[in-house]
This record gives C-alpha cells, sequence and structure tokens, in this order.
C-alpha cells in the first residue's frame, strides 16, 4: 500500500500525519507550532514533521501487517496563495510570507516527491474524495470559518485556475456597495456569510433589539463584544430564537451566495465546512431555502445537494496527502 | 486529414460547414430555416444538412487534394439546455422543445457519431481552441447578446457541469434586488451587461436627456423605441458622447462580472462575443478598466486578459465540429 | 357654514363635490370624462362642474337647514406637478398638458378664490385632517396605486416645497442599480411597493413555481399576463399561500422605505392609501413588522403608527375643496 | 436691540456667545469643557457661562453704543435627541446623558426664557437664516462630519419632527444590506458620505494601489492607520490624483443622497458643512455632477442649489440663539 504523509499549515500550526489511498489517517496527527515571518523556519518544521512520521511508520510496520506500506510523497496544504507551478508562496499573510519558494525548501529537506497546495484546495479535494462529497465528480466546498473560502472539483479534478486562485468564493461580490472586505473591496460574500458576519448579526440584534438577544447577552456574560460564533452556536442549539435569527440570516446570504455558484458550475453537491457549519441543520435548511428559491432555472433543473464536510480539520491534512499521491 | 460537421441550430436558421482539425471551415456554410415544434422535422434538417455536405465533400475530394479528409463524426451545437449525457435537449424555448430525444433522432438519420451540445458552450469551445483563447488553457468566453451566455474551459476542458447547465453567466446575481429578468429572478447579470441593457441606457438617457441623446434620436429619427443596439454602435463609432456614456455603463457592468468569475475560475482570458462586442475598444476599454478596479486581490494578482471574440457566426459550427472529433 | 368645492382631475374623470368645514362631502359627487391635451377644455369642465355644484346648493339651500352655507372657494386637485405659485401646471402626462396656465384658465371662468393642487398632495391633506391622519400634525401620506405618490404634513402643513414637488417619494432610490422606472432612474421605490411590484411578484412567482401560484393562476384563467391586482387581493384574502407571499414581499418594501421617511421626517402617523392598501391587515403586518425591524434608532425611539387611509376616492375632493379655504 | 444667547454643548467642549438679530456674535465666544456623564454639572457649566456673558455685556455696554442691547433668551444646542417638548435629552451618547430633564435644570440657574434643541437643527437654522442659505425658506443642512447629521427648515420654519428626531439623514438606508452602521443597521448614508467614509476610501486605496496612493501614504508617515480626513483633504488641494478620487467617490454618494432627499423635500439649496465641506469644489463638483445625474425628474423640474455652510463652528451658537428668540 502506497502512502502519503498530508501537512496542513495554518496560521497559529502545523498538523501532519500519514494518509492511506482511502484517505484514513494512519496513526495519529502531529502537531507543532507554525512559525512566522520566516521560510526556512517553516521548512525546517516541515522536515521535522516528515522525518517524525516516517520514523514512525517505520517502527509501526512491524506490528501493523495489514497497514504496511511505504510512504512515497509528501502534500503541503498551506493557508496562502500558491502559485500556479505549486512552487512558491505568492502571499501567505498570517504566517508572515510572500513570494516565497516554499518548495524548493521542503524539497531541500524531504527526500520524497513534494506538492504544495492552497489548503482550502487540499480540504475541498477531501471532502469531495473521501467525504461529503464522495462519489461525485462536480463538487463545490465552501468553508464557512471567519471568512470564506472554498475549492472547486469539476470533472473530477481539482480546478485551481491559471495562476493557482480559483475558488476565492469569499470575495466574489455578493452586493455592490456593501460591507468593507479587508480585501479592498466592498459587499465581498464572506462578509455575508461567514462566521464574522454570524457575530455581526448577533451583536447588532444585541444593539437594536436586547430584549430578542437577551439569552446571547446572558453567555456572553452581559457583554456584546464577547458575543462569538461558538456561544451564538451554543444558543442556537439550545433553541433560542434571537440566535437563530442570527443563523436565519447567514443562512439566507449563504444560499444566495450558492445559488450564483451554481448558475456558474452547475456542481452536483456543494459541502460546508469551517465553524459555522458545526451548526448543522440550523445552518443549512435556511441555506437550502434560501438557494431553492433563487437559483436561476430553479423550475427546470435539478438542483444541488447541499451538505455538510464530514473530515473536520483533519480534512486538510487528507487532501494534501491525496494530492501529493 | 480527419474532417467533422458542425451543425449550429439557432432560434431562426441551422448553420453548418465542415470543419478540418485546425477549425477552419472548408467551403461554404450550408444554411436552412430551423422548424419549430418538432424534434422529427428538426432532426431531418440536421439529416438533410449532413447528407449535403457529406455529397459536396465527396464531390470535392477529386479537385482539391490538399483538403483532401474522410467526415468522421457529426457535432450539433444547439441553442437550449442539453442534458448531461448529451442525449436530449432539456429545454430549447426558442424552437419549442423540451425533453426532446434529440441525439437519438439525429443518430436515426445519420450514418456518423453524433455530439450534442450547448450553442453557447460549442462556441467558447472554438474560441478557446482556435479563436482569441487559443494557447490557454483556462478561458471563460462570455456572449453579450440580446442576453448574456458563456462557456467555460478550465484545464484544457470544456465545462459543462453535473447536468449540463454550468456557464449560465448570465443568470447569476449582480444587485440584490435589482432589475427583473425574464428568468424569475432579479439583478442578473443579463439585466446590465447585454445587448439588451445597451438599449436600455440609451432609452433612459433619451428620456432624462435628450440633448446629451440627440445623435442616438437622429439615428432612430426621433422615436426612442427605434434605438437599438447597431445605432448606438454606429453613434458611438462615430464619437457621440451620449452612445460613449452607453457603452461605459454597459462596459462598467461587464468588468464587474468578469471580476466575479475571475474571483471563482481565475482563467487566462475572458473572451467577449455577441453583438455588444462588435464595439470593439469602446467596449472593452471600460471594461478592463472596471476589471482592474473591481477584482479581488488586484496588488497582487496576475489579471486576465479581456479580448474580443475571433470567430464572429461561425464560432458555433467550428466549436461543435470540433467537440464531435 | 362657509362651504368649499373641491374637483380631483385624474386621468381619466373630473369628480367634484361640496365639502363643509368638517370634511364632509354634502350631496353627491359629479362626475365628468377628463378632456386631454386642451387646457381650455379643461377649464371649460371644471368651470361647468363649479356651476353645476353652486346651482345645486342653491336649490337645496331651502330644503336642507342645518346644512345652509355659502360656497366660497374652489380647489382643485390635479395627477400633475403643479408649479411653486399654484398658477401653472408644470406637467401632467396623463392628460397631455404641460406648462399650462392652468388657474388663470379657471379663474376666467369662475367667480370664486381659485387654488390648484397636486392631487397626491390633496389627498394626504384630507386624510392628515379629516381621515387616518386626525389629530396629528406630523402625517405622512403614502398611495400605493399602480405607482406610488405621497403627501407631506409636518407642524399642521401641508409641505408642497420650494418648487411645488416635494413628496414624489415613488421616486426616491431604494436600491441602487435597481429596477428600472419610468423615471428615467432605477431603483425607485415605486418598482418595488407599488400595485406593479405587486403583480410583477405574482407574475414572476407564476412563472418560477406554478404550483405554488395555482390558485392565482386560476383567478387569471390559466394566463399569467391576467394576473392583476384585484386577482392577487382576493386570493390573499381567501387565504392563499402564493399570493400572501406577494404581500408579504411587497409589504417588506413598504416597511423599508417608511423607515426611510421616518428617519428624515419623524412623523406621528403614515397613511396608506391607493389600491395595494385595499388588502388591509395582509399589506399593514409586513409593512409594520418591517418598518420596526428596520427604523434607525428603534430602540429608543417612539414608532410612528401605520395605518390604511379611510376617505378612499373622494380624498382628492376633500382635500382639494379644504385647502382652498 | 434685543440680544439672546447661543451655547452649543458638544462631546467636548461647550461653547458660547452673544448673538445679534441679524446672527452676528457680539464679542468673543466663551469656551469650557463639557462634563460628562452628570446633568447637574452641564447645567451648572451653562450656568456658568451665561453669567459670565451677561456680566462681559453689562460691562460693554457702556463702551459699544451702536450693539447696545438686552440679552432677552437663552438658546442650547446639544449633540443629542431631544425631545418633542424640548424639555428633556432622551439620549445624548457622548455626555453620557439618557433621559435627563436638562431644561428643568438650566431654568432653575437661568432666570431668562430658555429652548434647548438638537445642535445639527440649530446649525441648521443658522445656515438657513444668516449662512449659506439665507434669504430661502426651503433649505436642506447636510454636516458631512465623521457622521453625517442634517437640519430641515421647510416653509421657512424648522422642522423637528414629532418626536424631535427628524433629519436624521445620516441613518437613512442608501445601501440594502450596504455598509454596518453603529446604528445597528446597515447602509446608512453616513457609511459612504461621512468622513469616516472618506477615509475608509483612502485607506483602501493604499491597500489595493499603492502607487496611486503614495502622496497619502507619504502625508500619513507611511502609516495607513494615520491616513486621515486632513491629510485627505491637504492632498487633495495639492492635486493629488489619488485623494482626488477619493473625493469623487464620497462626492458621488453624496450626489445621491441629495437626490433622495430632493425627492422627499423639493428644498431650494442643500447647505453642506462639517469637515469633509472644507474641501470646497473638491466635493461639490461631483456632489453636483453625481446630484444632476441621478435626482428624478431632472429633465424638467428645478435643480436645487448645493452650497458649501458659512457659519464654520460657530452656527450651533448662532443657531441655538436664534432659536430661542
Amino acid at each position: 500500500m502506497r502512502l502519503t504523509i498530508g501537512v496542513d499549515i495554518g496560521g497559529t500550526k502545523v498538523a501532519a500525519g500519514v494518509v492511506a489511498p482511502d484517505g484514513r489517517i494512519l496513526g495519529d496527527v502531529v502537531r507543532h507550532p507554525t512559525p512566522t515571518g520566516d521560510g526556512e523556519a517553516l521548512a525546517d518544521v516541515i522536515g521535522r514533521v516528515v522525518a517524525e512520521l516516517c520514523g514512525r511508520r517505520a517502527g509501526d510496520e512491524r506490528t501493523e501487517g495489514e497497514e504496511n506500506g511505504e510512504i512515497t510523497a509528501v502534500g503541503v496544504g498551506i493557508a496562502g496563495f500558491v502559485d500556479e507551478d505549486r512552487a512558491r508562496i505568492v502571499l501567505a499573510a498570517n504566517m508572515g510570507l510572500s513570494d516565497d519558494p516554499i518548495t524548493e525548501r521542503i524539497r531541500r529537506r524531504v527526500d520524497l516527491p513534494v506538492v504544495v497546495e492552497n489548503d482550502a484546495n487540499a480540504a475541498a479535494w477531501a471532502e469531495a474524495r473521501f467525504g461529503a462529497g464522495r462519489g461525485s465528480d462536480h463538487v463545490v466546498c465552501v468553508t464557512l470559518g471567519t471568512g470564506v473560502g472554498g475549492g472547486i472539483v469539476m470533472g473530477g479534478r481539482l480546478q485551481r485556475g491559471r495562476y493557482g486562485v480559483a475558488a476565492e468564493v469569499g470575495h466574489y461580490r455578493m452586493v455592490r456597495h456593501g460591507r468593507r472586505c479587508g480585501c479592498g473591496n466592498d459587499g465581498c460574500w464572506e462578509q455575508y456569510a461567514s462566521g464574522r458576519a454570524l457575530v455581526a448579526e448577533a451583536r447588532d440584534l444585541a444593539v437594536t433589539d436586547p430584549v430578542r438577544a437577551a439569552h446571547l447577552l446572558k453567555l456572553a456574560e452581559g457583554d456584546i463584544s464577547r458575543i462569538r460564533g461558538p456561544e451564538i452556536t451554543q444558543a442556537a442549539l439550545e433553541g433560542d430564537e434571537g440566535a437563530l435569527e442570527c443563523f436565519r440570516a447567514v443562512g439566507e446570504w449563504v444560499g444566495l451566495g450558492l445559488a450564483d455558484l451554481a448558475a456558474i458550475l452547475d456542481p452536483e453537491c456543494f459541502v460546508l465546512g469551517g465553524g459555522v457549519s458545526d451548526a448543522g441543520a440550523i445552518l443549512l435548511e435556511p441555506a437550502r431555502s434560501s438557494f431553492a428559491r433563487h437559483v436561476t432555472g430553479r423550475a427546470t433543473r435539478r438542483l444541488a445537494d447541499i451538505r455538510v464536510a464530514e473530515l473536520g480539520s483533519t480534512a486538510g491534512i487528507v487532501g494534501a496527502a491525496d494530492l501529493a499521491r
């Protein structure tokens, strides 16, 4: 069995694991803090986790017969823009890197084929192959975290675009002259459908209708600035009408955005990941309803499924590993 | 040399020709009226043009040595939705067909492999392979006609979506609560970036600022309802400020839409076709400027080219023929 | 008792009556067709109805003791723009008049003081004085007919603006780049909150969701183009979910617009008139709910009442008569 | 000559002066810090400045013959909501007061008639009577400061609305689902047309186009967060294209908002005040152009003038004093 290593580099930690051809992670996930502002230090960490995982497999081989296999490649998913040749980090704002020859750096430390990819693309690939989208060749993944990211699988292939920056779905414009976005535009989808948007809804509610927001305020100990995503999800799961209203608002925007993506990409299914999707049906229901009411051609077309991601925080590891295969 | 036949079925006429592997049409294009509301009659016409073109080639072969070749397949582009198996017309409103087994009907009449495709997809494929997008594997074509259509080539492959209805770019929503569209939604891109939108701009100008619209009104013999696309293009090419203003408004919307498509698809180039693109630089300049000002990540990304289509009205024939290859 | 005559000139008919100081119409309303394109003919009709009403009063005086009184002035409300001096019709598109010295024309025919006013202003004045807004000095009337008109009473006085064209509330912009309006702008409130908007909602529903629109389609005998306001109101009053959805959509927009007007004018109450308001609570409920959720400062301000007009189609007569007092 | 005292209570300082019937301030303006969170302390300061100004007049009288006169009343303008009876502060967030019986407090300290009014209303009244709007009975003042405030004079009277909160023009909604506002709504005009909006434009420019923003960045010593209103105004006055672009964007929004206000209020002139208006023609030109292109009925109506305020920071004193007359 040919195994590969997946490394997921986030803004705060590097997580890595050995992945089987069927997408399972074999053994434990290894974690280290992410060094910032230093490509060499980052490559050192990657080199170290790869060595660690290779060494562990060498030890494991004697005991776990059926999982035997050789590690044949390393896939790295990174929270940043990766260029079209998968050679350089164009920009990884969270870890303070730009125009960094990361692939070459890793190759000097790792004696295996290396593939570098954007982390959202890697996670999307994992969900499309092994998670909520498995069995379909046309899957669009949307990660509803602090911001909104995504990955597109069409015709069974990950679509990276010409310059490696496709699927920046969080920054297509939902509203002309809408809410300002850190990207310098306004009206980006992620200003409406992200965790940040959910929190803004809840805080606005607390300002304009404290009675309706009473439960949310209680969970936040009376401090509006402490209303955060987990409090809202908890309140919604407990049936609080104010929190549910916030999810309905965000879910409506999620569905509107998916309707636009369907007009362009016509996928078989959408997979929603990220922290906001932890609310499950509370998010899915308004998203599905909004999607069904807004997608063009709804009277005649087959509607794409909308599902919650299944692989959780390990999707990046699994996807990176599989892309390296 | 393996030749194929391309058939382009529009709302009013069927046009067909023999296409070489390099995208050239060999000999004349054959044209017939499109029968409406009758799949059998439509298949009859297709059978007839194929027989006609095959017979002509048989005659030609003796004389045109270097263009010799065998006709090996037939590609049909049709103005309507074609299902995922390219077997049935889901809906072709202009010719009054729905859920029609067109491919089977043609196969009973034509003794060659047959491929059926949406006409905008076929034209996009032609432009991507042989026209303004040649040399690139990542091309998005946008047809700015009465409405707005499109075709997407990513990774060198035509992306039809899961159910065959991808690239309905005219119906992604540009403006929440925007202008009503015949599709039942509001704010669709085609309400802002199409020939119909150009005409609406010009007529609004004639209502609100007759002085500025004087030249347009003259070309329309004083009748606002007779201001149409060709008049506006002519006036703009003659330097009329009112008409140029209309093109700037539409070009701005074109660029805004391309910016959104770039966020999702990251193509190497956009190819603009359809009647509105006949204005050339008059449309391209505001579109490029708007695109460059609005595309996300513009400070760091490489901007896609925006070009005018090169193949004109034969793109559908060429693309259908090549898809059949 | 000093009586005055009110004349309401609409696009198709001239209606007039004698009005008491308490706003009651004494005796029957007189009606004539509206002549078009001819200021002299229009003034003739006005002269005739005034003579008719004066004559009738002269006859009545002997019999109806308690309503005795002298007719002391004539007020004329007209469906068009009236200039700041109430001397000329700037534009009355429906009756084909522009820059017409209507007041002078009437004075040559009527031997009483004459006041000319825009009909929506006259109706608003009537509702503020004698109808749903009586008792308040701060009333904004909004007429939801085919289009949307209005009248503003602030500080107990009708606010005509500097040039006589205040309260064109139907043409303040609700949506940037929104639905095109006949005025040459786009996004005007009347494209969202009028009877025309209600009909557009219903027809869109019939296109995109025929099942939900089944009852509406039945009332329109299966012909989408025959779905009109009365059918939608009837269906909604019968509890049809599709029709109710249309009213909710329009009511939401009504409330949004009232919220903006409240931010600017801070009235004590809004009075909604016109055909759409015939639906009563079916319109009022979503309008009030939307208003309460969107008006700025809603956590602390006192919310304006939203009421349905009480005087119906005679408001124009009553208001014009009272303005002449 | 009857004189009155005007007191302008801002978030940081109390400014007061003696005002003649023609709007001139006689003698110097007196200034004190604004106490916060304490209505009694605030009334103490007001009592003190009134005593100080009365005492000074008593001394002056012997020397300045022609300016002789008696102080007959005190007007107080305050940065907060004042109730309909001008008796209580409903909310003055900057000075930490809510539901405060300010008028009664002042009356216990001042032996003259007292009138309390919102400061933006007071300033608007001053501009309408003695400043850029003098000579007109229909003036709308818009203050483009950090936020956007306003005051409405119609029919020669200050229009306070039923509950004293009219003219909250900064919080009428410009854009559905637009930029979030501190008031809990989104899309408020002040998110587009204020000093804050100007700064946001400039900072966005610095992020997305550092070359174009080079001069702005230089004035801010390279620190995006130090780009503020005065830097942008300075750069614009020096002809910097980047800064001018920011003013064009804001001016466009100013004009759009004025167009909506004109549809509702039909004033003779708009007076623009606040820090953003310091740029003069640089702001006025795009605002006028945008207004002229967007106001409804522009083909036939007389367009309102758009002027810059003339009274500067003393408008509040002058207006409060005159309202007390």
